[in-house]
């Protein structure tokens, strides 16, 4: 049938790339259990009335995956469906602790560490007392990149300045806009960023402003009070050194910083952002965690209004950084067993058995071929022990194991090689 | 915004709920892996020319949820997926075992015990012996099952053994439809099924003869015999009788039983086909594990031709057997830290962080509210432990841990506490 069809924007993974993958997800998902988070499903699909909600997700609302035939559409986050599930059965205990670990869609243009199905990984608290809630939720996220060994900065705002802010200086409908040529210093220079926002219409006055509010520099104090002589958003100003206080306390390895350029796309924010940078340089500029509060979400939804705060691990993206597919462990089997003829292939089996039983994986050969291409296929997948079983082992009741890596046999008993095998 | 909008065929899952799916996913993930499966990732998205393939699933392309805007659909099951995988990239050691659990969606009327959108566990082993592999796949899913507790019995067939009967009996093009309403025996009688048959234009020979067929009876050794003197499938009947030797082997708790009534909706199948019906009759007649051998479904993607074997547990039908509704565990944590006064948090996260850096899970109090409200949350969650700090306690450098099911209590330090939890 020619070239084989395969979607824009997603990806295939290798076994050393999905084991690499599930023990990503397995180390998140621990640690965000030992926060206390609880998990729930909500559905892949949503209906588009959910998704499409007014204002909930701004611009980004034409990156839904939209199905055929159906008012339905697949989630591009976690949160959204978040505030549907509370909506619909609000019988939860408060502060409502969850964690989502699965995959979304955007129909984004795919590049680099942008693909079009993604996983992410998600803690939110609905409820309780919003610095608290922040500090543990930014905790969670980070004390995972911890466990991953991830070398991170977090980039730390309130939504809430820049908007006072902008609003402030007449500009309140572009922040969105604005924020993201600002945020593009690093690339374009202050020139460029300028040159942008004059071709967007604005007067060298209101840039010089900006460049100020974004610009503020010195210790994270410093910062804070510059942004509130500008913005005048105490509220906002005491969130964003509050919850900085509390995160001292959990001993998160990320430097936080406070950066005005931070607003995130999606519109549902109301209190901090974030974003997290990874230090090593391979996402660039591209966060590999974000998220905020945001206060209003579920009242879209149901008459209640239940404050919240989020975040995510971009899960994809921080397999990139730490480079899975140079990962090694290509299966998870840790012993294969070969038999030298066919007729010992009962024995070689009941022996894979006890080994199983005994809590070993185990592969076993089951295609005809010599016991040198058995041992073969053992050492392309990467098995660290080889069980040999012929005539002779069958007889005496034993087997030969064979350490792959330096070549030692030993003729034992299956309860020994297990031994030998989980020490 | 009134009734909130939701996709039919979907379901939320309370925390319970997804705990107790979690747990039966890893408990079906452990034993794969024991077999010594390999993970690799497929996207949840596909070609719509891969997934609709000619000849590959038959009528039940029309349940394939489509994507707009684009030529692609969402994926009915792991093993298209898992084809076009291996025809893109043909670099696997032989044989390949493959694992994959995860959602498909299948655009069917919803039902009970059908939803839209489920989970499916899948092994599928490419190349190899094909009785071995046929032995080791249907053990691999009989083993997970019968560590979830799960009481089964596995209709085993071969689809060549129905082929060459019905193409004997001149009704080849019809095996599907016949074998339906055969099926149905159980539920409409003899009679009735005679009744449909003949109002598909059948004769009362053929029905006869059909009738024969699938009413083969004894033992599976009997049943055997009696179906290749119906069929003279020498090579399928080797093929059902070897597995079914090997599986004896493998010491599984579900029955097997020859049942030429069994054929599966999918087109792809060329071997031997599994139903497994689960005996608590809560799922009814519908089938909780099921699979079969398809020899030809790589080379519809590809020039090599890699005969293959797969089987798949329905997590969602699982889920809803084992009644995991009324699962009771709603959390994942160990200990509830509660606070008397405002100051005594830091202490109390504090306390938090050493618990959980000890891999104990925990959660933590973060709204005002008295530490009786505070109990009570944890309560509500089924918490087993709770400690509470006071100005006492802080000063003291101790917590008082309580166990909330005893209601003992003692003041003790938080290593103390650590080792008692953790016991």
């Amino acid at each position: 049938m020619g070239e084989i069809p395969f979607p824009r924007g997603v990806r295939d993974l290798m076994p050393n790339e999905a084991i690499a993958r599930n023990e990503v997800m397995e180390k998140i998902e621990q640690v965000y259990r030992s926060f206390g988070f609880l998990p729930i499903y909500t559905p892949y699909m949503e209906s588009l009335d959910v998704l499409k909600a007014k204002e909930v997700i701004g611009e980004e609302n034409k990156l839904i995956f939209e199905l055929k035939d159906q008012n339905n559409g697949l989630r591009y986050d976690h949160t959204v469906g978040l505030a549907r599930y509370i909506s619909m059965h609000n019988s939860m205990p408060l502060p409502f602790k969850r964690y989502a670990i699965g995959t979304v869609w955007r129909m984004d243009e795919p590049q680099r560490m942008r693909l079009r199905e993604f996983a992410q990984a998600d803690v939110d608290i609905l409820g309780g007392d919003a610095i608290k809630a922040n500090a543990e939720a930014i905790a969670a996220v980070c004390k995972a990149m911890d466990e991953l060994g991830l070398d991170y900065t977090i980039r730390l705002n309130s939504r809430q300045t820049v908007d006072v802010f902008m609003e402030r200086i007449g500009l309140k409908e572009q922040t969105q806009k604005i924020m993201r040529i600002m945020d593009k210093a690093d690339k374009i220079g202050r020139e460029g960023v300028s040159k942008e926002l004059a071709a967007m219409g604005l007067k060298e006055d209101s840039i010089d402003q900006i460049s100020a509010f974004v610009g503020v520099s010195g210790t994270n104090e410093e910062r804070i009070k510059a942004i509130n002589g500008m913005a005048g958003s105490e509220d906002a100003c005491a969130e964003i050194s509050g919850t900085l206080e509390l995160l001292q306390k959990y001993a998160i390895k990320g430097k936080c910083i406070v950066d005005p350029s931070i607003v995130r796309g999606i519109d549902y924010y109301t209190g901090i952002v974030m974003e997290t940078i990874d230090n090593t340089g391979v996402a660039g500029s591209t966060s590999i965690c974000s998220g905020g509060r945001y206060d209003n979400l579920v009242s879209r939804f149901s008459e209640s209004k239940l404050p919240g705060v989020g975040f995510s691990i971009g899960i994809d993206r921080v397999l990139d950084v730490m480079k899975f597919g140079d990962s090694k462990k290509r299966t998870y089997a840790k012993v294969f067993v070969a038999y030298i003829k066919e007729q010992n292939y009962n024995y070689a089996l009941d022996v894979a058995m006890k080994l199983r039983s005994a809590g070993v994986e185990v592969d076993l050969n089951q295609a005809s071929r010599n016991i040198s291409n058995q041992l073969s296929y053992a050492s392309s997948l990467g098995i660290p022990y080889s069980i040999v079983v012929g005539p002779k082992e069958q007889d005496a009741g034993k087997v030969k194991l064979r350490n792959m890596d330096t070549g030692d046999e030993s003729e034992i008993s299956v309860d020994e090689a297990i031994a030998s095998i989980s020490k």
